[in-house]
This record gives structure tokens, C-alpha cells and sequence, in this order.
């Protein structure tokens, strides 16, 4: 068989059969062997030189003139390049163009520094190349997928060790899954807490064989809503819509000045819709860390809330999942282990490549509602992964997250915890030491936001009319969206931004705030980095200053 | 900062914030930089040498035995291992337990060997580590993949030069989007498909913000339905669970000898429903070969009856939609271009590390149904890839996909295409010479599905009561599952089973049938092999007629 594409001879690159069957064998002689861990080493160090050499997020190039360059949408008929070109090609020109987010001056999101040995697990997965889908093409790995589950599961409810031994390696009961990240968590969570309340009842199948149309009508509803606070990240609003629910059936709760939940406001609303026969709750989503500030709603209250009205009960838990692990701040989840369902997100404080998230179910059988089988894989009674799960094929992720706590043991991973959450404390101190900076929200973890605003527009803020308060506001949104672009765009370091909508200041006075926003994850950022990042900042708000008198006239739009 | 935790003085593992911080600092200096490219020696060559040591599929253990070893549900507090540990313990006493995949003896998935350069890829972007919801955590990886997005759109409905330099890099219009999997991607792709067709009308603001209940009443519906071969995925199904469509409303359409949509079922099922105006189709779905058995729908036909009903077409071509590179067999997927949106997975014939699919529309703006944006990314107007997109976070698979491409040429995976097809085709011959086999279907694509059948079952199928033929399609198919269970668990080769569910035999007697399947995308795998196979499972069958004489009672249940 082989034979018959001999006869091309383009010896140099993958044209003919005999090139190709070499790309599948792994080479046993020597010199090809050193080859390809030459590679390796090119991967391993040569990416490092770029991020040691480009202490900044990226080389100054505006993306017009970046985008220009990839235009060209021909597919090669021939091969273009061998792989170490392609590897030279993406150590060269490629990541000096990428964003160097390991940087400890990049600490505007959650994606950051990650250890080095992720990137050998994460090789070690691909090469082994399993598919947690189906035991047929995983076997050991889906074991071990349910074991991972099991322990994170412990982490969060704490059950007993009958509960766990019964269920660890049960191919009838769920702990939980694995998904691509945190968005398809909430996803798959909210679509059981959907099943859930719509279920099957005489003369209908449940919602899932017959749709949220019928369903309304068998269950004699009109509406059905979702309740989460104002700080709710997006992707809860997508899931809804996805769902069929409709997102603007997801009710934004208030907040309090600390960008909790307002419990008040919170079962007055459930109130509300339960005086309405025709109306129902899905789901009472509380925070682990909110995406934009770090708060953390009261997790116990919620809980008991819920439980008294008999409403599925969700956390959010993608960001702050891992403090649980801390013994110092652990308590700051109190409350947890009452939530129906659990998102937590691996990429980031599990510190994962790209990209992972778990959601976890505090019943076993609860994913029994989001169940699907096939002819020739799932199978009833299988231990199949694939069947309760929102993916088809997976990676084994799961596999990471294992080695990884071996290596690092919930110890190592508290040390990151506890360090993120008192540099976010002391960063706040900074702050509130310079007089042209505002602290808008403090640490509750490892986030926090804040504003340049200069001193004398905090005074003219304190005692003025409506009226004005809202126009010195719109000047300082202005000066913060220009410092934070004009930052990144300098190349040195990075902070995010972000609009605190109707934020309530101490004073009463509500309106949206553009606030700049930090999160600190990457344990190579110290407090003189965060000196450097505020004094930048405190320079370009000078100059920006020295050259236009009116501040209200100082900015471009971004 | 960093001093506060030197007391702690374990050195051996990561319990202390000075180990803590080595592993986020790629060391430097010699020795330490040559025992972390010994790691990746290890993993790139240790594991492949038990790839080849074990031909089979997995060393014989049974799931019991091994899950009872993976039981254990505590988290260690203290670091367990180090990474070598680790890595070794992944390699001498996991992998062999995993599943050979790679194996040229493995032919029962959709999962294979893949070019080892495939494992450098992953490893780059995983040492990259950017995050493609933002271009603030991915930049040039953003433009790469809208470049790579126009790449294969253009493989799929080569439009113009000019239609691709508008979308190349518009900012605005989406080709496509890179998903998780197969699945997410026709769950988007339908997700758009539901979008449109319950559209905002006046005093209703589409069911993305309302919610299907709202949206039936808005467009005077009780129903809606996709529509599907009885070939279709279980994703599909899936999908309009999730979608609140209902799963029910997937209509499975009849398929004729060859495993085709029945064209004459679709069109008398599109025009029953038509007649009521309380009913609507989303999709009709076309399949470019279909999971079990290869098959291809006829898309120009099917295309060409939807753009006449004005319903939108959706295929899914997660197997079959790479064949468009071969010159040689493209024609298969003629009309391919009349789709709305097509599904083609990047882990299948892309043969990419698990886990990556992708989905295209033809109208760069349909995406627009479902996009959406926060305050701190996927800002209006923005670049960012996550404003729509199912997922948030994502890997930058499309990154691997690129250099892929580059280092094969289309002409490389052609190759590849071409081989797995043509070696189905002997497959198919060497068991149409062997009397006690029975070919069910034959390879249009690289999928093949057939029995053991011995010639005296065979010849009693044919003229016989429907009764007596009931009775003896059931013996075929317990034969059928033993001999499957067997060779899979004697460990040397691997081929999969599934029930081809109403199969339509040639003289019209229609039952279920348990079929042998095959998928033949591994170039290692040769005739040679295949005979292997073959000899192995007509020597089960003989020593399970040896051990009974009546073929009924032989089998027990799997």
C-alpha cells in the first residue's frame, strides 16, 4: 500500500507518502531524536528569553498594522515550512506580538503566570491523546477523572467518607464534570437547575424532550427567572439565552457598597414573582469572587434563603473556587457547601494552561436530567464520561489538575491564595496613601479596583448638586479610560478596566464608574512592581494634565 | 513580602514560598534547564516506547480492578511527588492502563495516531498560554485565527477575493468560531438557526432576550423542529434540549441502503409540517459522513429543497468536512456551499490533539444572533473573538491549526484522505471474500460497518418468514456483541460496535442490527493489519461455535 505514492519525490517537506508516515512515527535514531528535543528545549527556553526580554504586554504595533499582515486566506497546497521554521517563525515573529501574560506587570485579568510544569503536563496529555468522551478511548484516564472530581467535591461539601466511597467510582452518579471553562459550567449548571424545576410531571416529558414551550404550559407558567446580583458575569446572561429562558429573565439583584448581593433586595424580588402562581425561579446564583471586583456574596444567607423557598441554589465560584484551600481565608466561602451546584474554573487559580473549568453538584444524581445516550458509545449503564456532559470528545484535562495537586498540594496552592489576597491588601494601602488616587472597591480576595482622581475633584465631589456630581464623574471616567489606554499602549505594564455600573458611593450618590481594575495572581508581582504600575499611572495623569489645562477636555475616546 | 514565608523550611517539595516561586521562574542555569528538556525526552519518547511495546489496547486489567485502585478522596495538603516523580509515574503506571489510541491495530474511533509534531504545537501554545476571549490576553493570536477562520470558510464556499479581503479581518462579521468540540459546534450552529428564525418582530424582542415561550406566541408558533437523517449525531439531539427546542422535535428522517437522508421522507415531512402554520422548521441538517457509517447526504439536493422552503441548512461535516482537501474525493461533498453553517471538527481528520471543532457561516453577519458583551472585555466594536462565542475563555487551538497546515499542505492531509479512504475500499473487498463475513455498509468515506455472519445464518436469512428472519438477525447480533467483547478485551486490536437502528436489508426486511465498525484514519494501518483483524475475529467465532452448537445460546450478555 505504501508503495504506491513512493513515485512523488518531493523529498524536502511533507508531500509524498514517505514524508508523511515519518511525521507519524516517532523516530528512534538518535539524530532525529535529539532533534526533536532540541525542539522541545527551543519551545521551553526560547519562549522564556522572549518573556524575560519583553517585561511589557507586547511590542509596540497597532493591531491595524498587525491585522494587515494576515490577510492572506489561500491554504497552501504544499507545505510551507518545516516544524522547526514553524517553531523559529512562532518564537520570532509570532510571540513578540502575543501577550506576554506571565509578565508580573500584566495584572489586568485572570489569565497570568503559570507554573512551568503545566506546560509538561499539559504535553504529557496531548500525547497521550485520550478521549474522557468514552472509556473505549480513555479507560484509566476517566477513573481518574471521577477520583479528581470526588476530591474537589470534598473540598466543597465536605460529605462523609460512606458518601464519597459510595460514589467516587459509581458509573451510575455524577460528583460533577469537566468543561471547557467557567461560561459552559454555569451553562451545564443552570441547564440541570432548568431540568430540574421543569421536570416531568403527568402528560409531559420535562423540558428536555419536550421543550420550554410545552413545558411552561404543563407546569402552567408564564415566566421563569434567574436571580444573581448586578456583579453576575456575563456569560449567566448567555446561558439563558441559550437555554430558551431568555436573558432578560435574569434579574440583576443590587448591591451593597461592597458589591454584595442585598439580601433585602434579593427576597423582596423572590417574593414578588412567587405572589405570581405563573411564575417561577430556576435559580438564586451567589459569587465567589466577582469578575470585576472580587466580591463575595454571602454565601449562607443565600443558602438559606434559597432552602426556605425551595429554590435551586447556584455558586459562582469560577474565580474563588480555590480559596478554599487556604486555611487562613477559607471562611470567606462560608456557606459553600449549601449550593446545589458549584462552578470553579481550573485555568485560573488552579493555575492550568488554557482552558478548564469543573462544575460540581451537591446531589449525585442531580446530572441524571441532562443524560444522552448513542448507538455506538454512552450506552446505558456505561462508564462512559460522554453522557452526562455538554461536550462530545474531551481532552483529559483532568489528568492536570491531578498531577498538579500532587506536586503543589493544597499547602502550595494556599500559599498563592493567602499571598494574592494580602498583596491585593496592601496594594489598597497604596492607594490610599496617594492623594490622587480613589480606592473604589477594596479586597475582599485578590482584586481591587480604584480611579486616578485627582484631589481637588474628589473635593468638589463631596458637597455639590446631583447635577454636578454627575458631570465631575463623567470627567474622571474620561481621565481613567485615558490612563489605563495610554498605559497599555506604552507597553510596560497592564490594568484592566471596567464599568462599575450604578455605582452607589458612600455618600448615596449613584452613577456608573470606570474604574481601573487589578488582579492580583501572579506571585512574581510584588509591591514595588505595583509602585512602578502607580507611578506610571501618577506620571501619565501629569503629563495628560500638563498639556491640556480642563481635564474634561484632556481625553480621546478609546 | 517574599521573606514571610522562608521560615518554613521543607525543601523537598513545593511547601514553602521560596520552592513555591522556582516553579513559576524557568530556571536558567544549566543543570536545571537539562533535567527539564530530560523531562520532555522522557515524556515524547518514554511514553512512546510503551506505544509500541503495547500493540494492544490496554494492558489486561478489569475496570473494577482498576477503579478500585483510584478510590481515595482526600486532597493532600503537602506536595506528594515532584515532577519527575510524577512524569514517571504517568508513564510506567497510567499509560499503560490508558488506551492506546495510536495503536495502526486501533480502528474502533474517531480518535488515532497523530503526527508527533501535533504534541510541539500544543505544547507552544500552552507555554503561550493566551487566552482568545480577548485580544487583551491574545493579540496577534486573535488575528491568526480570524485569518485561519477565512482559511478553511474559503475551503468550504470559496467566495471571492474580494468577500475575503472585507472578513479577513473585519472586526464586525465572524466566519466562524473555534469550539470545543463537534458538538458546541453544532450547538452554536443551531443556536444561530433558532436565532434567526424567531427573530425580533414588532413588541417582541427575539427569543435570545425573551425566551422561546415568548417567542412561540410573538411568531404564532407551537412547534418547531430540525430536521435530521436517522444518521444524525446525538449532539444534535442534545443541542435541542439545551436549546429549549425540546429533543423530541429532532425528527429523525428515514435513510435509504446507502445510509443517505431519504430525500422523498424529507420533503413529505417538510411539507406536513408547512401545512401548519402553527408549525416551523430551524434546521434541515445534512451530514457529511456520519458517525456510524461514513455516509454522505446528498447536499446539493438537500440544500437546493431548502433554499426553495426558505429553511435554513446546516451540515455537519465534523468527519467528513476535511475530505474538501483532497482532489481526488471533494466531489463527495458536492452543494457543501448551499449550507448556512457547517460543522467540521479539528481532532478528527485535521488530526489535531484532542479537544477542537470549528463552525463556519456562510453569512458573515448571521453570528451577530448571538453575540454578547460586558464591561471589562468584548466591549462594543471591539476585536474580541469572545463577543460570540458559546464559550468565554478559550485555548488557542487555532493557533496549532495554523502550523498545521503550513508544515502538511492541503496536499499532505489529501494524502492522508485519500489513503483511508481507498484502504475502506480493500477492507471492504477482503471481507466481501470471506464467507462468514457479511458486509452491512460499504465505504463511501473511511467508515465501514459489517458482521460476522456465518454462511449458513446467511443463506437462512434469505427466504424465510419475517418471523423466523426476526429470530435469526438476533442471534447474528448477540455472535456479533461476543465477538467485539472479546477481541477488545483479549488486548491486540480494537474495532467498535453500534446498532444500526431500522437497517433496511436488501430485500426490504428491516430490523436493528449489531454491526462491527471500523474507521480507517491511521496511516500505519495497512491491508496486512486489517487481515490481522479479520483472522482474529473469524477465529473467536470458530472457537465460540466450537464451545456451542447452538450460536443462540453462546453469547452472553456484554
Amino acid at each position: 500500500m505504501l508503495n504506491e505514492f513512493k513515485s512523488q519525490k518531493d523529498k524536502e517537506l511533507i508531500a509524498d507518502w514517505d514524508a508523511l508516515s515519518r511525521i507519524f512515527i516517532r523516530p528512534e535514531n538518535k539524530a532525529t531524536r535529539a532533534t526533536l528535543v532540541k525542539y522541545m528545549e527551543q519551545i521551553l527556553f526560547g519562549l522564556h528569553s522572549f518573556l524575560n526580554k519583553n517585561v511589557g504586554i507586547t511590542q509596540e504595533i497597532s493591531l491595524k498594522k498587525l491585522s494587515e499582515q494576515f490577510t492572506d486566506t489561500h491554504l497552501n497546497k504544499h507545505p510551507e515550512k518545516k516544524l522547526k521554521d514553524v517553531i523559529s517563525c512562532l518564537i520570532e515573529n509570532i510571540a513578540p506580538h502575543a501577550v506576554n501574560v506571565a509578565s508580573p506587570y500584566f495584572i489586568g485579568h485572570m489569565t497570568s503566570a503559570i507554573p512551568f510544569f503545566m506546560v509538561h503536563l499539559k504535553t504529557i496529555v496531548s500525547a497521550l491523546n485520550q478521549n474522557v468522551v468514552k472509556l473505549e478511548t480513555s479507560k484509566v484516564v476517566s477513573v481518574i477523572e471521577k477520583q479528581v472530581l470526588a476530591k474537589i467535591h470534598r473540598l466543597i461539601y465536605s460529605n462523609t467518607d460512606m458518601f464519597y466511597q459510595d460514589h467516587v467510582q459509581n458509573t451510575v452518579s455524577s460528583l460533577g464534570v469537566f468543561t471547557e471553562g467557567g461560561t459552559t459550567a454555569n451553562l451545564s449548571a443552570l441547564w440541570v437547575a432548568r431540568n430540574q424545576l421543569l421536570k416531568p410531571i403527568p402528560g409531559f416529558e420535562g423540558v428536555e424532550i419536550d421543550g420550554i414551550a410545552k413545558a411552561y404550559a404543563a407546569h402552567g407558567l408564564d415566566e421563569c427567572f434567574i436571580l444573581v446580583s448586578k456583579r453576575g458575569h456575563y456569560s449567566l446572561r448567555k446561558a439563558a439565552g441559550v437555554l430558551g429562558i431568555g436573558n432578560k429573565h435574569v434579574i440583576p439583584i443590587d448591591v451593597n457598597l461592597k458589591h454584595q448581593i442585598e439580601l433585602t433586595h434579593l427576597m423582596n424580588t423572590i417574593n414578588e414573582i412567587k405572589r405570581n402562581p405563573r411564575k417561577a425561579i430556576i435559580a438564586v446564583i451567589g459569587i465567589a469572587g466577582t469578575t470585576e471586583t472580587g466580591s463575595v456574596d454571602p454565601l449562607r444567607q443565600i443558602g438559606e434563603i434559597c432552602h426556605q423557598h425551595h429554590i435551586y441554589f447556584h455558586v459562582d465560584a469560577a474565580w474563588g473556587g480555590p480559596t478554599l484551600m487556604s486555611e487562613k481565608y477559607r471562611h470567606l466561602l462560608d456557606g459553600i457547601s449549601l449550593a446545589d451546584s458549584v462552578t470553579i474554573d481550573c485555568h485560573k487559580q488552579f493555575y492550568m494552561p488554557m482552558s478548564c473549568g469543573m462544575v460540581y453538584f451537591k446531589d449525585p444524581y442531580f446530572m441524571n436530567a441532562i443524560e444522552y445516550h448513542s448507538n455506538y458509545v454512552n450506552r446505558m449503564g456505561s462508564v462512559d464520561l460522554g453522557i452526562k456532559s455538554l461536550a462530545g470528545s474531551r481532552e483529559a484535562h483532568s489528568l492536570i489538575l491531578d498531577c498538579a495537586i500532587k506536586i503543589m498540594g493544597t499547602k502550595g496552592y494556599a500559599l498563592l491564595i493567602d499571598y494574592g489576597i494580602e498583596l491585593a491588601k496592601k496594594f489598597a494601602q497604596e492607594i490610599e496613601k496617594r492623594k490622587h488616587f480613589r480606592l473604589i472597591t477594596s479586597p475582599e480576595l485578590n482584586i481591587l479596583t480604584y480611579q486616578v482622581c485627582p484631589e481637588s475633584l474628589q473635593l468638589a465631589l463631596l458637597n455639590t448638586t446631583v447635577e454636578e456630581k454627575k458631570q465631575i464623574n463623567a470627567t474622571i471616567n474620561e481621565l481613567n479610560r485615558s490612563v489605563q489606554r495610554i498605559q497599555r499602549e506604552s507597553g510596560k505594564s497592564f490594568v484592566s478596566r471596567t464599568v462599575l455600573t450604578a455605582h452607589r458611593f458612600q455618600d448615596g450618590f449613584v452613577d456608573d464608574v470606570v474604574v481601573l481594575r487589578c488582579v492580583l495572581m501572579n506571585p512574581m508581582t510584588t509591591i514595588t512592581i505595583i509602585n512602578d504600575i502607580l507611578n506610571e499611572q501618577e506620571a501619565i495623569f501629569h503629563q495628560l494634565q500638563h498639556e491640556r489645562t480642563d481635564p474634561c477636555t484632556l481625553v480621546k475616546e478609546n
